[in-house]
């Protein structure tokens, strides 16, 4: 379900094309009442918002913008998933929030953040979700964030 | 369940308070018997025990014990997830360990084998998972190691 | 099941002996019908075909070679999961794929499209996953790709 409509990710989300992965993967995979997300970067029409290293490239600020349009991108894939029926959409289970970084930086979870935050404007409650917030070296076309997912929905 | 409580790290995991998640997630999520549990760093009493990268700034050995207390962290949300009742603890499933590190590093895996010897001392076989082991370029707060679990518990 | 049992591919994973973890793990996990996979390297006959990052010490191909060579790998632990009989082996849920690498690259996903690539070809549509695709600091051993999996199989 999505509480929110009035949110304006949920604009963009609605607007959102079928994606095609480049390559032989998919965008999310079904197994009973779960779905896996393929990790999604902070792409919005084809293009990173941002790229480089939160803590060297881009702001704490602007890695959370980042990660909340990886979550805009992972929910237009869920709404493929789900044939386009958010009355479908159960719950958020898990995410995992790759940010392009280097130690000392330590402030990934206020990144990832950014998704975080957006599920539960959308969703509430039911956005709540187990997280693990980590910092990677390298990322697909040097994005600065890659959030993946699973969620719960009705078969 | 629990099959050793003579376990040092028992007195202190049955000690712990509930965590609060600083954003918007929670510490684990239920799924019919899988209990998806939110990365833990090497943190006690609201401190990391060590900070830094493993090769760099912290020995393996030392790494090592902050991945048993990754594990304790586990365990103490794992016991939130299961009213306190260890009996409804059914299994490990799956462990992913994160190793703050960069190349050439390569001893993750001696590493991780600090949270993958706690459950198994905790639980026996039952303890036995499913485990990759890499290195990251940033963990929150500069933590030396994250460890997240999927556990299977008696619903 | 296995389409293409004339891929090369196949031979050795057929030839495989079972895997003895370094450590208290096993190499694979099931919980009704999934299949846990742990994180396999780029290791033949118990040597890495390539060490070192992709973009510094290894080319972006011998990369995409040894995902090829990590998939082998985690389909001769299937091949355990599954007692030898491929009927039993149903769909792959998904694959998450570690690089070792550096910032700026940006080309992780045409690396990990080696394993994307294998199951593919040995399992046809059945093979088409979820994926993540990041770019981590050290990787065991100095290994240069690590790939685990989740599959659905037959119980």
């Amino acid at each position: 379900m999505i509480l929110n409509r009035n949110n304006d990710a949920f604009a963009r989300i609605e607007a959102m094309s079928p994606r095609t992965p480049g390559g032989n993967y998919v965008p999310f995979k079904q197994v009973g009442e779960l779905v896996y997300l393929s990790g999604q970067t902070n792409s919005r029409d084809g293009k990173l918002t941002q790229t480089g290293q939160v803590g060297v490239d881009v702001s704490v600020e602007d890695g959370y913008a980042g990660a909340r349009v990886c979550m805009e991108n992972l929910f237009g894939t869920l709404k493929q998933a789900v044939g386009g029926d958010w009355n479908r959409v159960l719950e958020c289970i898990r995410l995992t929030g790759y940010v392009n970084s280097t130690a000392p930086f330590g402030k990934g979870p206020a990144v990832i953040n950014g998704a975080s935050d957006l599920v539960v404007e959308l969703m509430g409650e039911a956005g709540r979700h187990a997280r693990s917030a980590v910092g990677v070296a390298a990322l697909p076309g040097n994005a600065t964030v890659e959030v993946e997912a699973i969620f719960r929905i009705k078969v």
